[in-house]
């Protein structure tokens, strides 16, 4: 049994992780903690967990988190920073959800974040937490950044094109489309229904703080620089993101065949067959994220089409993956549910 | 491993069933039939289940479901009745979701449903599917009759009143409301996106088909005849019922008390606390039905309100929950993951 | 021209009143007024507005609002009572779209909104806005209490039934269910997207501030008191009131005729032939309030259906309805739009 | 008054065109058909009109269309142009909202609709009714072809780099939304509630209808052949379509100022402030069409987003603007409602 801690879990990723959890063999969660609700029964909060966990929020003074043998951060961005130094002297691993360990350097991280890092060298040895990337890494890792909703969809609709060098990366374009839960359990008045529903918009157009991960990302793929615009959308639905991807194409490649190579073997990345129009719902709930490629008529483009629950395969879901490398567990356990379709 | 066949599974309560059984850990669906989408992988036409299905939809007279332990119709009314006596009397088991097996009077079945019982024998010796009411004969039966969404919902409300005499059953009201889900992948002018998003209406005021199934209920468990005014309303939503129950109380009586008593062990109903609003995201995806009761101020009225996943606990979950009945195995098996909220 | 003025415009009520006068011929707004957002031109907050109106928001201080003909308040509880008496005297009329004068015994108001009434003698002369109820004293009035949205839904949908004394008014049940604009343009966290959409639940089950004004209504109707239960739903929908009423019958009587005829040559109450089911969607942005009357089978109930939007018939467009007959206009002048649907 | 036919007016471009003429002051629907609802009154078939239209569906051989001045064809692909000579002949003006008369080259009419064109001759005559762009040549049109609505926002939307020659048009793309009743009132199974709400998809991605369409504008506009990608999406929303265009920049130019010179005095495109990101409910049930123009950083793109509601500019409010043009009225008549926001 792997002990683990869960620290901020009253956000959308925090509930996540808990019916993740919920399902899993081989976790316990033995610690979560809240400033604000502290005392309160998680299932008081979520009644969707009632009869699955009597754990209350505990104030993040007292909790034992250093008892356990994972801590998860679903925090605001600066906290896991904040508290990583401590834990992992203690021999706590660290997966952090927020985006305190995804920027490598430390000066992007506080031009995009408005905050110095608290810690550059645990962010050195930090790895950065896409399994199908990172993986053997992952397995060693003492701090794990776990990725954004957005870079782990656009990153892994774009590394086949990237790695094997066939694409412009100079004019890559990225329209993303996202769920409103992808904005967190917040209260804002642009995020109620009455503002969100029935209506569609893109937002973020003028810098997004998804935009320098990606880069980062495909940076590291390319081996060169790469430029991106990266469109992200609002969309009346609560889970998923679908990622519209388009590059120009180099030269004639076949492409079905470059991402089936790509992903064979990948338990969570599904290449569909050609010709596919994948759909959100296909993943909601689950930590799949599916992908289909084509070329557009009359043009001299591929495009990407990936989707994803933004909160298991962009989030949750993707951080027990991690867990999972971590402590030697099975890749895919706790995380088998098929989607909820309808 | 129980041996599973499933007739008809194109449906959303097919679906739904394969979703819930591939999570199970004593199940194996062996056989899936369609007469219109034989040859076709389930993976296929429903990509949820992608990497979880190597089956393909078989044509009903080339499937072997006579080598199945247990058959699942999730069919329109009247296909069960046709094939349950080959079946029964190829020592299969048979769970009906549709309406063949619910109602105990074949007359009445065929005033509802517009066709004569094809075996009135089989519905005789056949089991009315709510644990929570009959688990010792589902434990035993042949053949399960396995309740409308409507009417799982609408007994469990109002059970605990009606079973201990405490209301007027001459007077009850379920003003209940559906997710659009409840009508079926079916193709009808009034179920597309256009017509109900957005919207609110109820429907089938003149009569809807699951008024007798909730009125045999109530009377069996009043022991006397009982009136109900039923108000179904489609909600622009998925999955989901809630029923609003008011029932005229005679005495003075420790609602609260009453239903938690009633539901003492119940490992899939969930009494809240009292003042609870229980909401239908609650239980989405997952075989929980919660209730709360409430007595409005002013009024001698109970008022209940119960809400369940109607693909879950109201059709497939609720099939399955008989199923393990049925073979021995624990109650909750493939049926204990957590709601997916949001 | 009548010259309007409307105090604390950012809300939905506001915006709503703002498009529905856009179109008004003889309407001419010459302020409005918001403490925060002062200085801010409407049409930046409300890009609907765009090339309709060049006015900005003005600080309550610095509008001169005693210029206008009339002022609605489209405020929080509270506002209008404390700026009426200084309006009033300056011969401007007032229509208030909170509940400042709609309860017009100020114990009660004191009861229900937690705060004392400013001004019990203009809360005296000040009348309740249902045209269909006090069109003739509305004509008159100085001080119109624009009342809330399920009390226009569910008095409206009760009146003929209890003016004409054919109910038992003692076990009156109105089960409402409303889109999420009823609760306004508020940050809240139970009203943000991924809380409320593809969900359905009650709320204010325990005691809603509309069930004082709904009583007071139906008690002048029947001329003596009357007990109901007031159940309030949310619907994931923007706009829309539907609420489903039941009323014991004392005696037969011919419903369609009885609604007929109350609401003949009503520009705004549509009785629906028999057998209807109407739709919040047939109502969507339009004064129209639809109502349908049923007998249930099997029971000794009337069942009305009405629906209204509630920012229309429920506010906005009511207060409209309201000011053409203070100012001798066509009652129908600016509320003619037909519903948007799809 | 301009007498006014219909023919096919059951479906969502039929329902708006009568939303629309019920408010506008010249107008009057002297008749309107349908095949396979003759008889049924539309205030029947649609709740909304109830009090606005006494008409009733006529069968198509007994309506005398030719007593009209302009009849609209709101039908499938080929209607209108079997009908077009026979009327233009008795002096009656056609605006086809299908497809009949937007394409000029008749071979590319034939390849994409699957069927020849029935009358090459008047097709030649026809104009393609986009106001913004052909608004002179209207005015005098016998024949206008109503634009569809994907290419009314993303020909609309591009224009001005287009025009102005400042774009590279071998490597245009347009990331297009839509809401589902762009696909009409039909019955098809991708259609329906539970399979496209709290959903995101792309469809048609092989080759969509409007390609051409779109193609055949940029051309005319860019005087020389264009390259455009072009992905359609299916957006749970009932109405509103975002383009999110674009386009290659070959020289540095003030985007904000070329679209705001290309569009001055123009009623219905409004060209918003730099930054602004325009959502779709901003011109749900209106006319308008919004557009914003970008510079996505650290690209050498401009990035144009344009909104419009898919059944107004994009189809009926787009037809009656035309309308105005053809028959000397002011082209906002009927068309300056506000969007209905939320």
């Amino acid at each position: 049994m792997v002990k683990i801690g869960i620290v901020g879990g009253t956000g959308y990723t925090g509930v996540e992780l808990l019916r993740l959890l919920a399902q899993h063999p081989q976790a316990e969660v033995r610690a979560i903690t809240s400033r604000k609700d502290a005392g309160t029964r998680v299932a008081d909060m979520f009644a969707s967990l009632r009869g699955r966990y009597d754990l209350a929020f505990a104030d993040p003074a007292q909790a034992d988190l250093k008892a356990c043998d994972v801590v998860f951060f679903a925090t605001p961005h600066g906290v896991a920073m904040a508290q990583a130094r401590e834990l992992v002297g203690a021999g706590v691993r660290i997966i952090d959800l927020a985006a305190d360990f995804r920027l490598a350097d430390p000066a992007e991280f506080e031009r995009w974040y408005k905050m110095p890092h608290a810690c550059p060298d645990l962010l050195e040895e930090s790895i950065y937490g896409i399994p199908e990337i990172n993986r053997e890494a992952i397995r060693k890792a003492r701090i794990v950044g776990n990725p954004g909703c957005y870079p782990t969809a656009v990153q892994l609709g774009l590394l086949p094109l990237v790695e094997a060098g066939v694409v412009d990366t100079d004019h890559l374009i990225a329209d993303c489309k996202s769920g409103v839960s992808g904005a967190g359990r917040k209260v804002e008045l642009n995020l109620i229904y009455s503002e969100c529903a029935d209506n569609f918009a893109a937002y973020g157009v003028k810098g997004h703080r998804h935009l320098p991960e990606i880069v980062q990302g495909l940076r590291r793929a390319a081996k060169k620089p790469v430029k991106l615009a990266f469109t992200p959308h609002l969309v009346p639905m609560i889970r998923g993101i679908l990622a519209t991807l388009y590059a120009p194409l180099k030269r004639d490649v076949d492409l079905q065949a470059l991402y089936e190579k790509r992903y064979a073997g990948e338990p969570f990345v599904d290449v569909m067959p050609p010709g596919s129009q994948p759909d959100t719902r296909s993943v909601r709930g689950s930590n799949d994220l599916r992908i289909a490629v084509h070329r557009p008529p009359g043009t001299d483009l591929a495009l990407v089409i990936a989707v994803e629950d933004n909160l298991v395969k962009g989030a949750a879901g993707q951080a027990l993956q991690n867990m999972n490398l971590m402590f030697g567990l099975p890749e895919t356990s706790g995380l088998t549910a098929p989607a909820v379709l309808p």
